[in-house]
């Protein structure tokens, strides 16, 4: 078995292989955004995944590079056009692909990629492809959705807890979740084991979102690295923001949809005041009651798996590893 | 054998079915614009030119719906962003996407549809779907190539003819041929007769796009249905303009770009100024031989198909189909 630590290295160093090949392709403009976009680095958590989910079941990780790169490439892919559609000048410290080159670019760079993500899950040998290519062809479909309903959310008051964990789970816990099951099924493991780390993918990516939601507003400065309040100045409807309003009396409500509507206002009272009425609402522990029941519903999965404790004992790394980051 | 117009009625009405279940799903933000796109409807050439080749070989061509559909889906995809990226307002008489609802609408719901073409086809019942997928990748991936040489000549004064024609054949051409290929592929067609069809697309998308060069400088305004011009007015890279580019003398050439460079101009007057020397050069006879030249191409590979005169004799009544349109 390999560590997380060791399946990181592996892939990066696969990942700097294809951006140098990417780097030499023509149209210059259309091959350099993409290797730009790939080379701004992350933890590549997806594709660590899919090589950690194969492990599981056969020690030839090389074989399941392909489908790992798949993944992080149309990962990359929906990161690079959703900066498009949310204006983001920056991410990682960059510039995005539209601020450092234009705005067609950036459109048809990410399509391009789309489509490149497909051609190297194609390129694995498994004779499971067949069904690793229905999964990810689903999976992307989902996300896609998931980004419009976050979108539509946007302009929508009314927005149920029911129908934002139905977003989060369509806009990021089905990628998490189609990584494992993906590299599983090309070590052609039995459809029960794929299945139950599928739900496991899911519960983790819904924790790891709400937490994502949850550090936005709590976070340690120090140890976040960004400043936080930011979704709280965008309006955004987070778990918190949609659960405050939930359980706020009429009064409360007034005060918090103010702040909502309010064009003029000094960033950091804004701030400091919806965080007064989270922490009235006991927003911050409902949060974390909320994250802890999907990271034990995982843990139960886990326990489900029917593998070696020694063998799934990374995969417990892997999730623990998720749900401290940052904290 | 079916005709030309039987295979239009049986996809068209197997487009429509598809339309009206898009119209059911959720997000609408997401769907509806997928159907608003493909219910604008068009020749649905790609897609009979699958059905076509599939059928060369077997009757039954219900079988090869799916991939049709997968190929009639992207190709509305990429007519979908490349409006965005041109800014374009109108398309076949009704708003653009981006234009009825809005460019983030556009972006992604243009991106689902990339990823339902790869759907349609994975459902397709064929031994061959392998390869199939495989060239269906490429071919996307080329169309993507097609469209940044594209843009990149819109900025380049030096464009090669030899460029030029790279450009539309990974633009246009190579669409039409991955569809008679993979029609022929779908029915487990001999792979030197699948590979024939290609050629003899792609020689037929290069002579196509041509004509529509062409066309929109001399084609008569009132069978052609718009008016004519619109190339010279945005200075786009024609053939016709590359070619008057290369063959102009020095004074020519400084008169054809001072109409280029030119900032304030009446349309009509520049029409009238570049349609001159264009005559002048005599560019009209050369672009109808070029034009010719590779439409001769297609039919000599059209001679070497080994199958039987009356079976293939719709295959050429599509070229024919396809070169006299608007004529």
């Amino acid at each position: 078995m390999y560590t997380i630590k060791e399946l990181q290295k592996i892939i990066s160093e696969e990942i700097d292989i294809e951006i140098k090949r990417l780097n030499g392709l023509e149209p210059k403009n259309l091959y350099e955004p993409i290797a730009y976009t790939l080379a701004m680095g992350g933890k590549r958590l997806r594709p660590v995944m899919v090589l950690l989910a194969y492990n599981l079941f056969s020690d030839k990780v090389e074989k399941a590079i392909h489908a790992a790169i798949a993944i992080e490439v149309f990962h990359n892919f929906t990161l690079l056009h959703d900066d498009i559609m949310d204006e983001a000048d920056v991410r990682r410290n960059s510039p995005t692909v539209h601020k450092k080159y234009n705005k067609n670019i950036a459109i048809l760079s990410g399509d391009a990629m789309s489509i490149m993500a497909y051609n190297y899950l194609q390129n694995s040998e498994s004779k499971n492809l067949p069904n690793m290519v229905q999964l990810f062809s689903q999976t992307a479909l989902e996300v896609c959705e998931g980004q419009q309903f976050d979108m539509d959310f946007e302009t929508k008051m009314n927005v149920s807890i029911h129908q934002y964990l139905n977003m989060i789970r369509l806009k990021t816990a089905v990628l998490l979740a189609c990584s494992l099951k993906i590299g599983a099924l090309a070590a052609n493991a039995p459809e029960t084991t794929a299945d139950l780390l599928y739900v496991f993918g899911l519960d983790l990516g819904i924790a790891f979102q709400l937490q994502d939601d949850l550090l936005d507003v709590y976070a340690d400065q120090n140890i976040f690295g960004k400043k936080t309040g930011g979704d709280i100045l965008s309006n955004k409807k987070t778990f918190l923001l949609l659960k405050a309003l939930e359980l706020s009396n009429q009064q409360t409500k007034i005060e918090l949809l103010d702040w909502i509507d309010r064009k003029d206002f000094d960033p950091d009272e804004k701030i400091a005041a919806v965080k007064q009425i989270y922490n009235k609402l006991n927003i911050k522990d409902i949060t974390i009651n909320s994250i802890e029941d999907f990271y034990q519903s995982a843990i139960s999965i886990w326990n489900e798996i029917d593998l070696p404790i020694e063998t799934k004992a990374e995969l417990l790394q892997l999730a623990q590893m998720i749900m401290e980051r940052d904290r």
